[in-house]
């Protein structure tokens, strides 16, 4: 716990003359000024977080972690359980969206086994931090223990750290776990003080019957574990996953690194938070890639006051919508970085 | 004319066989069905364009085509007719905005000089299609003449099959004009029978009474050369541009070719209006980049039944929202062609 304080505590406030500099950089370039929108801010955003005036995106990482979740026993989801170290192995070998979504904007994806439910097959590219095998069934009592919780976002500060001293200069959240949307939206109920039934989606793909059997036991795990909002460990034990605890290392470390951090969809938008619940300061560093079909995720976005940079009707999770924005952020930058200005391209400036 | 029928009789309705078969792809990878949301969209709206079940977007072009308004007289835009030349060797050059985003989407771009007011220096990159030395002052009488409309959407196919003999695979379209908005608020008013004040915008960064002099202008445009709006030509050459035109070239060219073909901000979105009243199939064949800041690019989008990809409060044109979705377009037809079916990677599918 202690470490998680240290972290917490490491996260500075974002440095203001830095983004006057990166204002000052775009409005010189050959271009009406603000004419680029959202781009224009992301990229003085990543100037504010990185705090340099002209960030370089090398290195882009997407963790991806996946662990199972005990609630599935209460029939929330749409796929087998087994679905998850299936998709695993698909991670591994290349074929998933994220695969795919990731080479396409030049960005690794590291893989991690964070509690899956049975043990994995040996593989070199496999990072294995298994907490436990899968997570304990909320709806009869808490999802983990105290311990695992703490345990598991240690797991994510050390997995962010080692990709750190290989080089990253942007990373984005990425999850998969049968069950986890149902654990995705008890956080998000319990941070946002939201009735379930105002969050939650059919995941995977439930229908009518389906859903309504997931906000029943959305609200049981809920009433029978009595989460502490003011206790985001206690809230992430109780109702959490161990991918969750995991990606909420993963964004406390980013933060305290200076490395923005896209967010991906629902999921990785419950990690974020309880990351911003144990310092909201980590806020500064996310960057919401994208709002979900999820309806849950709105309403984190919302109460943590981050505005989503696509709007594709995403719901696939794994990371992929941080993909597509993580393409977009060295867009961005590049913008800041490449584009001429009026002096050196000899253009007129606007009329006085 | 002859030639501007016969490429619109020679664009043909989607096949709708290949919509299918997409669909039952994208329906076998390993993800929750439709969990790719927009994505999925593109690429089978790709494969339809295509007529091929696994395109291949190699080949990427952004066409940027620049003339000069005679309508600047009034003094309707924030900067100097100057900055159109000015622009057109930053383009060349490699400085502009469009120069670094189509560079990040793999895309080349064409630079095209389309009327603007000087002789530019020779350049081989540049391709000169000049049709007049900028428009007339439409507040005055007509833009150009009809002869001119015609020749600028014939030089627009030329540009285009150019391109093509030399592989393109995708197409988004660009322009650089300053006073460029009010021509295009004033064909989006006349096709759309929409108010120009409902559609007239800011343009570059007119305050709020060049703004109320923009809208008269058009008004007075309008009134004074009554285009007929079931007469397309009539209509670009009394209040268009010659950039629009080439771009009605281009896009009724990419129609003809089954070219997917990226349309970008409110210029482009006029010009692609232009092409629709000539060929309305045309539509089926154009991808919305964004939704621009300019109120009457949203006219245009719902006016043909396109909704847009991105919404990221751009308005500086040249293409660079177009170069922005073709890379949107490029990840969605690599997650079509690259990812695993639930079979090939022994991932179990939704519960029955």
């Amino acid at each position: 716990m202690e470490r998680i304080e240290n972290i917490a505590k490491s996260i500075c406030a974002i440095d203001s003359a830095i983004l006057a500099k990166a204002q000052k950089r775009l409005d010189n370039l050959t271009k009406p000024l603000g004419s680029l929108g959202r781009l224009e801010e992301l990229a003085k955003q990543i100037c504010g977080i990185t705090a340099q005036e002209t960030p370089l995106l090398n290195n882009k990482v997407i963790f991806t972690l996946a662990a199972d979740h005990g609630v599935t026993e209460e029939g929330v989801s749409a796929y087998p359980k087994e679905v998850t170290a299936q998709m695993v192995y698909n991670f591994l070998s290349g074929g998933a969206g994220i695969n795919v979504l990731a080479r396409h904007a030049g960005a690794r994806v590291v893989v991690v086994d964070m509690g899956v439910a049975v043990d994995l097959k040996a593989d070199s590219r496999l990072v294995v931090k298994k907490i436990n095998y899968g997570t304990k069934n909320m709806a009869k009592g808490p999802a983990m223990s105290r311990d695992e919780a703490i345990r598991s976002i240690h797991s994510g500060i050390e997995i962010f750290e080692t990709e750190f001293k290989r080089g990253l200069d942007i990373a984005g959240t990425g999850e998969m776990g049968i069950g986890n949307t149902t654990s995705a939206s008890a956080l998000t109920a319990v941070f946002t003080h939201t009735p379930a039934k105002a969050l939650t989606g059919r995941g995977a793909g439930l229908d009518e019957r389906g859903l309504k059997n997931k906000i029943a036991v959305i609200e049981r795990s809920i009433s029978l574990n009595k989460p502490d909002p003011a206790d985001p460990i206690d809230v992430l034990s109780k109702v959490g996953g161990f991918e969750i605890g995991g990606l909420t290392g993963i964004i406390l470390a980013a933060a305290a690194k200076k490395v923005p951090l896209v967010i991906d969809g629902f999921i990785s938008g419950a990690a974020a938070l309880v990351a911003y619940h144990i310092e909201p300061k980590a806020k500064d560093y996310m960057i919401a890639s994208h709002c979900s079909v999820e309806s849950g995720h709105k309403i984190i976005l919302d109460h943590m006051g981050l505005k989503p940079l696509l709007d594709l009707n995403l719901r696939l999770g794994e990371g992929t919508g941080g993909a597509l924005a993580i393409s977009l952020a060295d867009a961005a930058v590049k913008i800041l970085t490449q584009m001429a200005t009026f002096k050196s391209a000899n253009v007129s400036e606007k009329k006085k």
